[in-house]
């Protein structure tokens, strides 16, 4: 791939620029303030009445923003050389998936021609952008920020297609997202990541690890994902009973799978050591299990069984099954991101089939929630495989493989680190000494 | 010691899903969800019964387990090599004490043979697993996850006993716990490390210190801490202004505490220089020692007495006190819990009896004050002590001393960070690789 | 410099200790906790009155406390050896000035002559402080911990002089302070650090620079900041639509903001690559550059087109602004607060003008907007060049330009991280040992 293709001096600045000058006009012709009269909050209209003060949910939408700031954006920094890219490229593609996301999603039903933005869509914006981050996971350290600008511009446009058939159409019940949210953010990726198999990685790569401190780093996203979950999957629910149901069980679950996470990473580690990529993904899989009946009387008893299972099934998948999705399906998934939240949603979605059948959320039915895990599934293989196909031009500055997991390409990066040694005077902190 | 003894291959895992499986089957008979009618929030009902919204403490849920999971995990990542176990088991640790101690606390006033779940009996539950996670500081580096699930397991339940027992019978006010939390937790875990004093540590250990960016790791955890300790003395006091003035008192105390301990730290090290120990744990000593009285009228001008004196004395602890516990008594305190947690908690409880005895808080008195402090220092000790003596057994996989403060005993670590340089393909990242 | 100027040994601890004694005598006299009525909460009474709750403001307060201690602390460690200095002395300076802050924030409006403390207040108090660690950003690694506890002092007692004007006389609108805290800090700042100019270090030094992990705790800070700024410029707005419409203008400000900071970065940059310096910063010039005009009725459109003018504006500012203030001004900026929060509140202090005129918000007028935000820069200036030339008394203890920028001057710095390698026993370590 020659050099100048990873160039982003103009393709990347015009790139960004054009989206939000866009988003700003589509901002100034569709979006004004919600009128805090609460009668115009999104799907759950009738619960948003009854809530006088417009900033109640407030405090729910922060513990949602940090999940997906700095949670998602340290998880990925566990690479050695590429926690720049994590933490500042997933800051970049949130911070426009936002804004688009809310158009999206609100485009659907606008009321006198508006979209009135009130604290209950900031969090639904918020949450179309973890399918996204979701997806970065997957395809981490071999995209360009061009490419994967292109890449939130779509996936959240099919999202948003698909959330609407599921809420609208087939009324499905998924309060955390298992299917809409983590199945298909999982997918979406996979399938974008296979369109662009990297045979020359087939063997791995030197920068494809972690240091010490880039663990570290990593266990800040993972210890604020996994204490705020319960408000991801609580947020938009049902003020009172289930609300609070649904902050009981995703806790339960998660503390759950943390022990079976730990449990099944020293079993099958040699030594019975325990694995960082485990312990900072696999405790998570509750969370993402318990998503679609997360506000269903499941019990906490129940709620704990799923996470116990989502936390074995997590910590086998990273150890078994992704070493053969890479060799022998092509599909390499930096992250690990179908172990995360690629079968554990879909273990949500099928955990959501069997509440419903079961009657254990009222006006849901098993076939339509059948319907709906299926229908995030289609579209995320199928979306994420048209989006593969698009980022493959090669102006969009795809980095070749000897230059993957590396900041260096996108980003100054002070030398010491690279030379191992902290004393010289680099460029970066030249900038710096200027500044 | 035999190195097979230290192999975690089986007894780790079957050791923690045992625990998870109990617990869940526990959870089947006894667990449901709150009624949301509110006349079932454990000690304060009369409070709870006038709270609508059964998630209005949810914020101040979020904010104490952000102290469990952020502040006392990083809080112990300051040691160079061992920072993987103490972010990674205190979330192990953690995530199956608050199962286990949401069971034992409640198991006493079972309604129609039920415990229900609310918001405020999960923030009793964290708490009780901060008494595990400050012996934990006591003993970190020279135990196995083993030793310490075990060590949950029991001191959770000695610790459930002693709350009951001051709570109900001595009806005494320890609204942040300096007594039933920070003191029970400090002295049961220097019990602990007494019954496993290691003569081969006298001289120290390679290992028991810190790096450059550990240290900068383990400050996250204070200032996460150090924020939200008002909403660890507040979250369960009476709406209104007792939880007012919770907050009040707290904040103060720790930003007068916060001064003196920067004063005192350059006061006594050479060249008036601060040393990261003391301004890690000691800048925290307000917090615990004006738990006791935090909703008592004591006024911002008690508050910040008591900070100064916690943070003076608990500066002093880690410079003077601390080597001679640790040379005289075989109390090889690894955090120093006896200067934050230790001393400051008696001290808080001895504030609690003064006040109570100055009529600051209506109902309370100074001889059942006192008797409070007496049963939590008695019920850390003996439990401590017996508890140690357990910990002995030999397949429990206590670490020779040559691996203590070493997480490559228990963790797959990468060796890059070992090696001092950041090139070579490791193990670890062939995990990932795979991955 | 003689060395022993340097040493802090007595003057350190004696200046700390005294402030405190002489502020805890003063809270002895002044300051009592709010009766809870509601009818004491400052500015904004009316509103307050409404509110029955008097810990419903309670989340937002610890958003602005995680801002102050976590944001700008480690948005400040970006530095290769002064992380321990960035956030250990942002943690001393925020918790002494929040003392004096309610102090004299409060000493113009006592009732029966007592300052009534409220959670409203506690907000304030922790605004005050925001000046003296964004003045701290233009001075960072060039002063002693004397000087910048007396530039506390000092500071913080000319804003609430500034803060009364504009605020009383002017009756200005302000809401998130892009004038009157986020102005004023930074040309404070500026002023100070004209009048601490040192020639030597005209062409950089050694250690004016980042490494790869001191970046990444850098991004912690601004991660922080970013998220939470929506609470910063609503959290003392009026309860209901104000409030909502801080919240959302600052949210949409601040994503558009990011995607401007990253396209001009890479614009500027060789090769189109992103510099973490820009990220770090311009991408919350954003949040000050909304602040004014937060709460008035700008529309999303309108706070989006402001945060893509200060991203630009402050990227800008970094590659062009700065090294010219340094070189020709003698104005030697370490972060560039100038870049965000200098011009970017004037910025936000012209758009209230024009928000004003515009009529967005009732009661304010053009006229009064400009005389606030003239006060702001007149006492920012004046204070900050008398501050300056205080500081300079020889006794206060600045660092000779070859200590600059290097915590082992004040701390007890662990040997390995500079000698580059982890294996030997340091002092450190040994102190630890102890402990």
């Amino acid at each position: 791939m020659p050099a100048y293709s990873t160039n982003m001096k103009l393709k990347f600045p015009i790139l960004a620029l054009s989206l939000e000058i866009i988003t700003i006009i589509l901002y100034g012709v569709f979006v004004v303030y919600d009128d805090v009269n609460g009668h115009s909050t999104g799907h759950n209209t009738k619960n948003q009445t009854h809530e006088e003060n417009p900033v109640s949910l407030y405090p729910m939408f922060q513990d949602v923003h940090v999940m997906i700031f700095i949670g998602f954006g340290f998880l990925m920094t566990f690479l050695k050389r590429y926690s720049f890219s994590s933490v500042g490229i997933n800051l970049l593609l949130a911070a426009f998936g936002l804004q688009w996301g809310l158009l999206l999603q609100n485009i659907w039903h606008l009321e006198d021609g508006k979209i009135r933005v009130s604290i209950y869509r900031m969090i639904n914006a918020d949450f179309s952008t973890a399918t996204v981050l979701i997806s970065f996971g997957a395809v981490l350290g071999k995209t360009s920020p061009v490419q994967l600008l292109v890449m939130t511009l779509l996936e959240i446009t099919m999202f948003c297609i698909n959330e609407h058939i599921v809420n609208e159409f087939l009324n499905a019940s998924d309060i955390g997202a298992s299917m809409t949210i983590h199945a298909f953010g999982a997918y979406f990726g996979l399938a974008v990541a296979r369109m662009l198999y990297r045979p020359g990685l087939r063997n791995g790569h030197d920068n494809e690890g972690s240091v010490y401190h880039s663990d570290m780093f990593a266990m800040i996203g993972t210890v604020y994902l996994w204490m705020f979950w319960p408000s991801f999957n609580s947020a938009i629910a049902e003020p009172g009973a289930p609300q609070l149901t649904a902050i009981i069980n995703t806790y339960f679950s998660l503390a759950a799978c943390a022990l079976a996470a730990y449990a099944t990473s020293s079993l099958v580690e040699k030594k019975g050591k325990l694995d960082m990529v485990h312990i900072q993904n696999a405790t998570l899989a509750g969370g993402v299990a318990v998503g679609t009946c997360a506000d269903m009387s499941i019990g906490p008893f129940g709620a704990m069984l799923i996470g116990v299972i989502a936390g074995i099934i997590s910590t086998l998948g990273f150890k078994f099954l992704s070493p053969i999705l890479a060799s022998h399906l092509g599909i390499q998934d930096t992250c690990g991101v179908h172990n995360l939240h690629g079968m554990p949603g879909i273990l949500g979605g099928l955990a959501g089939i069997v509440a419903a059948a079961l009657g254990k959320k009222a006006g849901t039915s098993p076939a339509f929630q059948a319907a709906a895990l299926g229908s995030s599934l289609g579209f995320a293989l199928i979306g994420g495989a048209i989006t593969g196909f698009i980022l493959k031009l090669p102006f969009l500055g795809q980095p070749p493989d000897q230059n993957c997991f590396d900041d260096s390409l996108y980003w100054e990066v002070p030398e010491e680190e690279e030379a191992g040694e902290s004393l010289t005077h680099t460029d970066h902190s030249k900038n710096k000494a200027e500044v």
